[in-house]
């Protein structure tokens, strides 16, 4: 795949979701499983369609060798699925949480599993669930593990968000000026980003809809994890770190850059030199067949050369899909090989305490011969210092 | 408790959530359990005042008998809780997820727990966390336990909530028109909430901030859990079912109502009126000893007898807190009694499709004597009938 893919921002059709079902299907073969049963609403989303907020109302998507789910569902969202879901389901409805003996969710549910029978279960499932589960259990991330290789249709849609979040940054780096606060920017980038959203996906669904753009001013950009205060001011000089965050219907993308205001304080040079150095390094070895904890190893390794291994408090990158952060990782003790159509961040960063942080973010698809950056911002430092 | 309590935006004192940490302690002594591990973020937000959005790196709250509480951070977000956390926390790094054999958070959380000795977790554990936990593991719930009855401290704080969507509500019902679209109502109300809120607690944690409005036209108000398409427009006349919801830095609380734009149609005022006086008929048993699952048995007899049987579709209330559905519940089959400090909605419904759906909804503190309304808006049809 050389050529950038087509954007795309209709609904999954049946045929794409039938697809994904029949994946975990083969897989629940190879694992030799009666039963797979998804409590998360992210696996949830990607076999259905339909989108929950997890509440003490569980969802439960039971899905068999063959014929159609079932879906464990509250009665009160038994319409609210049904307006949502692209795929055949039948439904089991409970009444309320708690109701009335015998008529609880865990009184449904476990009449749909063949207590002889072999059960698969998310790591992620909560215990509550687990232990009304009948049958023998085993816990396997099959759907997870799908999700690691999108499908066309799910790199058309990534390329769409990634169009969503690059017209935001471009926003952040219009209007950053020292003296602007953080509410400002967050409001406006967000804003434009929801009104793309909207006009390009009309009937989005907002429960998989997420957006957020902050910077982290030198004074605390070598924090990349502290949430910055709403009232936090853009300063002079750098290194000001960006974040913008979107998922666009169902579609998470992010892109971050290192940008300076004014002036390039000398003492930042040489980090972001290593930096942007470290990152064209970890490019250099994406490619299907390349073990990814091996490059982050290599990425570590070539910082800590550079003087800066006490100043890296985070993997090279981490998978992107439905979430924000998923497998796979670039990170160091992650035995597994780069393939085409994974979705990843690249990232390596810089910390310096008094300084600031070094860092930039793209959305990057792997290719059959290498990789194709979906999100776009300038990379470079002289393209990075905003004129005052 | 007769007097209003007073409105507080104030981070809580250390005295509050050392106070929390020992009703936990007291519990665990009863359960006779050495160690409680937490993960739901919302119970670590309710000891800690840090609040984590859950992902692949996992944070873990361990409190013993005696001593100060560890925790299992990544290394990338300690100083984020240490930036937010009030209260005294032994901190326990792991590198990332995953890690270099040794360094994951599986390598360095089961140090912390004694193997013989008996360890309480919650529910809602996932799996995974589940499995790498040593010791004589006992599922319980104590956290969630503790968090239904409310301190004094977070009183005064879902009183300021309420004053948040209080102003929100009345500009709903100031802005509602037929043709107005879901988006324009749920863009200037959010603002107006955000805006509020940011005013009243310049440090709030936007990880804990969250303000949705929207309103539910005639045309689906029977379907009370269906998401507004953003397009979707006000009509004339009604049942409009109006939601205000908002976690304002960290206190979750609702108002909703049935209103109408111009007029009245004739056979709505039947269920309307059904609607009130249900609600009246729940006010009436709201006070401490009155048994929860009773209320609500006793509020769909009511219904029921009035003809609206088969229109009940959920409980009469559930309880608010840090999030905006959590026990207690006001539902049958919940056997438990209400007790002074309760937080919690009521509002019964009636869910007619072809005609729409009946609902008012507080936020309503139980008090010693009765109960204490937080919320507020018009009550009464007459109320509710907005001139065009």
């Amino acid at each position: 795949m050389t050529d950038k893919p087509k954007s795309i921002t209709a609904s999954p059709t049946r045929e794409e979701l039938s697809y994904r079902l029949g994946n975990v299907r083969d897989l629940m073969k190879v694992e030799n499983l009666d039963y797979y049963v998804s409590f998360d609403p992210v696996n949830i989303y990607y076999l259905t369609n339909f989108a929950n907020n997890v509440h003490e109302r569980p969802f439960l998507l039971i899905i068999e060798r063959e014929g159609i789910p079932k879906m464990v569902v509250p009665l009160l969202e038994k319409s609210h699925v049904e307006s949502r879901a692209i795929a055949d389901l039948e439904y089991s409805n409970y009444y309320e949480f708690p109701s009335p003996p015998g008529k609880n969710w865990y009184d449904v549910y476990p009449k749909l599993i063949d207590k002889d029978k072999k059960v698969g279960v998310e790591s992620a499932m909560p215990l509550r669930i687990y232990e009304k589960t009948p049958g023998v259990k085993i816990v396997t991330d099959i759907i997870d593990e799908l999700r690691i290789i999108k499908t066309d249709y799910e790199i058309g849609r990534s390329v769409h968000a990634c169009k969503v979040i690059n017209k935001g940054h471009k926003e952040v780096l219009k209007m950053c000026r020292p003296g602007v606060p953080e509410f400002a920017l967050y409001q406006k980038v967000t804003g434009i980003m929801t009104s793309k959203t909207i006009q390009d996906i009309p009937n989005a669904n907002f429960i998989v809809c997420k957006a957020t753009a902050a910077v982290w001013p030198p004074s605390f950009s070598h924090d990349p994890h502290i949430i910055p205060k709403i009232f936090a001011e853009m300063e002079n000089g750098g290194p000001h770190v960006s974040i913008v965050y979107a998922q666009v219907d169902g579609y998470g993308v992010e892109i971050e850059r290192t940008f300076f205001l004014g002036e390039v304080p000398q003492e930042a040079k040489k980090p972001f030199e290593v930096m942007y150095q470290a990152r064209e390094l970890a490019y250099s070895l994406l490619k299907p067949g390349e073990n990814m904890g091996e490059i982050d190893k290599k990425v570590r390794k070539f910082i800590t050369d550079n003087g800066y291994g006490d100043y890296i408090i985070h993997r090279t990158g981490h998978g992107l899909g439905i979430t924000g952060h998923e497998a796979p990782f670039l990170a160091e003790g992650y035995d597994r090989k780069l393939e085409p159509n994974m979705l990843i961040s690249v990232e390596p960063g810089i910390y310096i305490p008094g300084l600031g942080g070094f860092r930039h973010s793209d959305t990057v698809l792997i290719t059959e011969d290498g990789y194709l950056k979906l999100s776009k911002a300038p990379e470079k430092l002289d393209e990075l210092v905003i004129e005052l």
